[in-house]
């Protein structure tokens, strides 16, 4: 197996152990992801009280869940929530009854579309229940008097977030988020808790010019409560990526922070054009995951999004079908790849001032002697003419069209010969 | 009849009612023009003396006409001015006499390539006289003693031109300016003249956030000596639009202002990208209708042009085949359409400030729930995440992609909702 | 023969006439081929002494050479020096041996993939000596005792460059720059020296605004010695060209500048695009002729580079069959007019203003009638609406999408009839 596989297929396994937990916004599945993620890489978890104003927003009470199902008259489960997560509509109310299917029927979602899979639905902000079912396993319900259980409480508590922070060399920061609420579904939410969390113990073991924070937080409400009680620090924030469906079968997208031309887009644009590979730039939009609320105006962060098939544009999103074998080892392995890329132009990128601004040095004499229009000499004279101190070297790179790393090595090698400084880091 | 068609209708029928007069740039045709449409819509009829200057131009002298025709030596009007005023070379000086056909031939005019039309001729600023007729009739003309007459006069007199001002909430100006000087001609003049005289005639019904101001004056020195004696005026002209040939069959051309990136070029190019139907997008050039005056760089007003097939553009221009036939209803009411939409987007735009600039709202709370993902959700968004004070509505619109009237009508909602404020208006 | 052939003719004949001398970087074949062109321009001819710094540079020894070859064992040249220049590595050190076959190899060099065709190699900087022969005639070589002769000195000398400049007008200047180092090799050296001389005759007989000054250096070290020397100078150069490769039967090819939007720029593309001929725009590269010196940071020169097949892109680059054949009188001739046209339009650019700044003059009455919407009466609306002191004429020409010559003409005819005047030049 190829190094590279290798990661994918480590991603995957911690997928794979993460995937049974039930999440939900708030409770114990969510809880315990967090405790998976902390046996991997220093986080911190926080406990914000129920009630608590974050913005407009309010810290909503506390669900867990033990058990549900729905039996017939001959006490068999016909639904069971011990079989899959997804059965349960998240935030359901308690209820214990005897009901007939008529009755019932309000409280079951299926998708006659896709008639083996369970959809996923939560009803966070507006208090009620429901089971969702394949459609193939409605059609067989017949008129019956069901027990219907669903043995959860919805309670003032906490909404629980990870903060895994790793100091670099300067303050400012890379923000790192992924959402972590979702329960049983794999692309959509576990991909992107995966890779996060494997960048951050990869990076824990590297020198970091930049400080690295990685946040593992609900969806919506988590990022806004973060953003409420960490206004100040946001400030430092210089760079920063929202992961997310990292392991589906599709091409690589990625979409713009909100001013579209920052850094972060650039890298990871750069990253995507010379990766070799199919791929799509979307143009920033306030609809997505949590750059939504780092993108609002009053924050404006620097904030892109990393995945490979959007929310919604696949049909497996928010089923049971978006599952352990709708994410690859290779998606995964490439998306852990690219990642690392993008991170490693974000932290190699600097500006330097050639020491040699009128006519080229003599190459030569400097052991930098290398055939004349071959890569190395093209990389050599395109860094010396720009190092004017208004162009970086991604400037550089993209000016030139040659991959940032060819453009990096030839800033090394004109620094080793004492041919190039860098100005003070911004 | 549906509404749109009613109104193209209308606009058909006033066609209809001002061909058969002889307008020119100045005379009693003209003055008869402007009664028609003060029947309409409240019309101040201005006359300015001969030989008042205005800027590098003079007005000229009045030019009325009675009758014209050729006789042959039975008596038979051969050419007759009552049949059709294209006859007559426009600003014909009088002439009475007998003579040769050879001695007439120069003073015919006819267009071979297309045998059964009458051109359309003018001698504004040369004294000279002229016979216009088909290239059929010209053949059939024998050699004979022939009665050449044109009864008019070319003497000090007034040039008239006719204003309409509705004022609104606000000094600033809309301005809409049509030419009125051809003569039985439909495209080319009338269309113009009578989409001007409807939408002056709604919008004096409806409330108004700008003051609007439309001119019906004759081409060029018209233009000129509204602008020489109204320079102060100009300083109130947000936004501007020429109207011509708006009633034939072909798409709808919208030619930019000499800016070419004012708000009046983004509310007309959205309008038609949003029509759903084929259009074109023209570069402003010196050419053309009167913006060549309102845009002449001691004035560069951000007035654009709004046609269908542009002048020279179509066979039937400036001769008698354009015609009642030539300008159809539904291109009326298309083009009275679009312009009304046109003109909602100046008047309706805005630019707010979200009261939640950090992170999104719980516009659940608020009344505000949508469908996650449709497009009135993606409306809403958009408008709170753009709303930072710096963006307008119309800005909104075109980053969206979404139609104005769906980012407006978002805006609306947030705005009843207690979510944005306006900023004061520029 | 026309006019324009003529003029490629004589740059050929010109090309012929420089062909036979061994040029290098430094020595008499230099000299003679500055004494040559010193027949037909007004050329100072600068000696700079060996072991000059330039910036990081040092003008290297003076290399001559009188004779060299290879005789075998029965006394006959086997390689001759006086049948080709190129036969010999330029700048090798004097030899005078009797060697094997298999200790003469290391020396030779041959192409391969041309057989009959003998490569141009050089050894500036780092002493050895060399052969360069036909791929065919390294393969009839027998073992046998060779004598082995190149009577060449490398000693302390002088770097030789001819300037011939221009007074104008104006002090400020047009660069132009040709390398004159290369031996027998017509489109890679001699057709650029022979245009640029050819130009700088013609140019000296003309009215001049710039001032011109012709550089005619030997590549690298001769661009980089001029610019250390005369870095005072190098602020009055307003624009600038390299010139190379310019007798091909390719396309012609424009490279930008560094800053890739300066009027040199405009001006050369402007050209090629009115041409009627298929042409290539490069992008700066820091790659190529001495464009990588004048636009070095600490320079930055406004400085193009003209040709027609790039350097490396014909087969023939850098062979004998660079030869007369290759260059054709056309091409010369196409060169030598569209580089005369560049240079009439940044000689011929201006800014003017309007004299009527409202509306329209009435062109009529000034002797400008021409017919409406005619080339003619476009150019003049063109010139007369964008002439407010912001657009230059090569500005107007760009936007109108007219032949610069065109809009000169209109300017030509407004200025004579008093309608616009020009602002101070910059």
């Amino acid at each position: 197996m190829s190094p590279q596989r290798g990661i994918g297929r480590e991603i995957h396994d911690f997928v794979a152990e993460l995937y049974p937990l039930c999440r939900s916004i708030t409770g114990e599945g969510l809880r315990t992801t967090l405790r998976h993620i902390q046996k991997r890489i220093p986080l911190t978890v926080h406990e914000i009280p129920t009630g608590t104003p974050v913005f407009d927003w309010t810290i909503p009470k506390e669900w867990n869940i033990r058990d549900a199902y729905i039996k017939d008259s001959n006490g068999k489960r016909v639904v069971d929530f011990q079989q899959s997560n997804l059965h349960v509509v998240s935030y359901s109310v308690p209820v214990h009854r005897q009901m007939s299917l008529d009755e019932l029927k309000p409280h079951l979602f299926s998708l006659p579309d896709h008639p083996d899979w369970i959809p996923y639905r939560t009803s966070y902000y507006r208090e009620s229940w429901g089971f969702c079912v394949s459609h193939k396993q409605l059609l067989t319900l017949r008129d019956d008097n069901y027990e219907v259980c669903i043995d959860s409480s919805l309670e003032a508590g906490h909404l629980s977030y990870g903060e895994c922070y790793l100091n670099g060399e300067q303050e400012e920061e890379i923000l790192i988020s992924c959402h972590v609420c979702h329960p049983s579904l794999c692309n959509d939410n576990l991909s992107g808790v995966a890779l996060g969390t494997l960048l951050a113990e990869t990076l824990a073991h590297q020198p970091r010019r930049y400080s690295y924070r990685f946040l593992f937080l609900p969806v919506t409400v988590g990022a806004i409560a973060w953003l409420a009680l960490n206004k100040a620090q946001t400030k430092k924030v210089r760079h920063g990526m929202v992961l997310t469906c990292v392991g589906d079968r599709g091409k690589l997208t990625y979409k713009r922070s909100r001013s579209g031309r920052v850094d972060i887009d650039r890298a990871a644009i750069h990253t995507l054009q010379h990766g070799g590979k199919d791929f799509s730039i979307q143009e920033f939009s306030p609809y997505g995951y949590d750059e939504r609320q780092y993108c609002s105006p009053g924050f404006d962060l620097p904030v892109g999004c990393f995945m490979r098939t959007p929310n919604g544009c696949f049909q497996e999103y928010h089923t049971s079908a978006d599952n352990l074998e709708f994410v690859t080892v290779e998606s995964l392995a490439d998306s852990y790849e690219k990642m690392s890329q993008i991170l490693e132009i974000i932290e190699r990128n600097e500006t330097y001032v050639s020491l040699n601004q009128e006519c080229e040095p003599q190459l030569g004499k400097k052991g930098l002697y290398r055939a004349p229009g071959s890569e190395e000499n093209l990389a050599l004279l395109w860094v010396l003419n720009l190092s004017d101190g208004r162009h970086s070297l991604l400037d550089i790179a993209e000016r030139s069209g040659m991959v940032f790393g060819k453009i990096r090595k030839a800033a090394d090698d004109l620094m080793e010969a004492g041919l190039i400084k860098p100005i003070g880091r911004s």
